[in-house]
């Protein structure tokens, strides 16, 4: 996807890629000379695999505010990016044919992390309010084997950019820990909310330590650093997992750490910069929306996501396979549904990603793609 | 063992360390201005899995230069630090029960790779000369079930210093290639030779696409930036690679691609860094070799690397595990050497690390030592 979006002619709403425009780069520059001129050496050799104590800590505040609830630095393992965490995630619970619990749909790049350990997959119903909790019930009292773990993306999901409700938050971690099943909460958009009111976090709802929390700076610096994070409660999980990490990288790169770290503590300039994102990414999805009412023929239905970079949209009636090839033709591309789906078996989904892409391209390529779904339906 | 090496007053010859000191701490941050200025966001953003072009052509060029064979930039495959490298070829190649072929002793952190795998091993024969290539031949006629590949660093290896012999090499590769079985080729410490002739590479002697090489800079720049890369003839090797990759981390940081290439794409300053760590090295070697000389009893022996980072001594008689316990008391560290040996059977070597510490600690440090393994003999 990323070798097709790459050309400069296409207009895509295909990646999952941050608007480059608003990355700090002056400042990554800057912070990259102080670095060194502070930490020198130190910051260029090999380090503790937890991360480094400054990041830890970092992050342990940043997310005790966000998520109202105490994080200690060292529960904090700094992965190379939020896909690390769930690949790590993946090696120390799964083995071949075990079960992991999905939104259906759910994000793509973790089903692949967990196929690389030959994991099998249990889904829930979902709809515009996330997970149904009936339906997660009804999967754990059937499930043979039953799961290792619940993976779930809370806030404006990839790829619907759905939103799991207040109510069902608190009656999903109640019917993990009745069932003893450990949640892994992936949370690379929470801090990306354009209006409504934050919802509490599945890891400050649970009583036990059931809940992994994975949150990351990609979407709200750069993902080109590398640096996400895993807060770990439970002692001897975060011990296997940080074995793991030993085994599969040594650690997260200290150059890119500190970087992160010294621009991400010029407290002002970092928070008018998260707030510029969330401003330019609001915008563009109102265009989107705008778009979408305008150019698209009865039959197309699309939801209005609180925040994040995605929405998705159903075309009643068509393959989505099918019309991506007319649009590539036409120079604009989406992710066709079913990729999300486990089973294969949903065919008419979209996901739109409206991040990456400006105001203008949003409205031209929106209205090449009205005209593909017209031309698909004749 | 990081842990225990940062205590200021420890003398530690335990890890792997560079020499910090030696790092272009103001280049590097220079590095990260122009590569913000040059490249701008796209050094922030996502990348394709494989590594940016500029890093890729790099390696390439310079591999082809150093041993003597022509790779093309589509083989590389940039890494985050080499212990990436191993894991995702043990990700790909081992289920659990398949057997590696070991040097013996052999590479701790590529033993704890493909331990994640439940790898069991076929250890090797070795002396002073690297693999001896008729035990080889004889345990893969009588291998069952027949191994996945073998793992070797044929120069200065981790952990005796030792350099695989060059009439070795060429029958290592044909026995490899009379059974199809890959080598997986792991050369950190290649550019770092301090005396005696270049050896050819595996990767050069093979006819087939059947080696597998690992490269770092590591060792060349900076351990904190985490480049890496594999070169990987076999074409779907390498897809299967480059698959596993995606779903492990999607990619190395771009930033730290980015700024690695720029830092050694400035030809002159780079070879007299390089030059600089071969030097300071060759210099620590000697300080060692001579305390030892100097200070220690007899039933000590040890070798004498023509390059790297290690030596290995043994001590008569002496369990280096309760050795190190006296040396702790005494501030100065090792790595014991049963570590390395995966049947835990050999129990009286040692690994000395010699490019972390100053020529006067490695002095007061082999002192200590030497005082223990008299203590130790009483």
């Amino acid at each position: 996807m990323l070798k097709v979006t790459q050309q400069p002619d296409v207009i895509s709403f295909g990646g999952g890629l941050p608007a480059p425009e608003l990355f700090p780069t002056r400042e990554i520059g800057q912070a990259s000379v102080e670095v060194m001129e502070e930490y020198g050496a130190a910051a260029l050799q090999y380090g503790v695999t937890e991360g480094i104590p400054e990041m830890r800590t970092w992050v342990a505040e940043r997310l005790s505010t966000r998520l109202h609830k105490l994080f200690d630095p060292a529960e904090i393992l700094i992965v190379n990016g939020s896909q690390q965490g769930l690949d790590l995630i993946g090696k120390i619970f799964l083995d071949p044919g075990d079960h992991v619990v999905l939104e259906n749909p759910s994000y793509l790049g973790a089903i692949q992390a967990f196929d690389a350990y030959q994991a099998r997959y249990l889904t829930v119903e979902t709809d515009e309010d996330g997970i149904v909790p009936a339906s997660l019930e009804r999967v754990l009292e059937h499930a043979d084997p039953f799961p290792k773990f619940l993976y779930s993306v809370p806030n404006f999901q990839n790829p619907t950019g759905r939103t799991l409700a207040a109510d069902r938050r608190e009656a999903i971690v109640r019917i993990c820990e009745r069932f003893e099943l450990p949640i892994v909460e992936d949370d690379p958009y929470g801090e990306l909310r354009f209006e409504g009111e934050e919802l509490p976090s599945l890891a400050s709802l649970a009583t036990s330590g059931c809940v992994i929390y994975s949150g990351t700076g990609s979407k709200i610096m750069a993902p080109g650093l590398r640096v996400a994070w895993l807060a770990i409660p439970d002692h001897e999980v975060r011990e296997k997992i940080a074995l793991a990490k030993q085994g599969t990288d040594l650690q997260t790169g200290s150059l890119a750490q500190y970087v992160f770290h010294r621009y991400a503590s010029k407290r002002d300039a970092f928070e008018a910069h998260v707030d510029r994102i969330i401003e330019t990414y609001a915008q563009r999805r109102d265009v989107m929306l705008q778009t979408l009412e305008a150019t698209m023929p009865a039959g197309v239905r699309w939801n209005r996501p609180q925040g994040g970079m995605f929405l998705w949209a159903s075309v009643d009636g068509v393959d989505t396979i099918e019309l991506l090839k007319l649009c590539a033709a036409q120079k604009v591309v989406f992710v066709p549904g079913v990729s999300f789906f486990p089973a294969r078996d949903v065919h008419d989904g979209m996901r739109l990603n409206f991040s990456n892409a400006s105001e203008e391209k949003i409205q031209e390529g929106i209205a090449r793609l009205a005209a593909a779904v017209r031309a698909s339906k004749n």
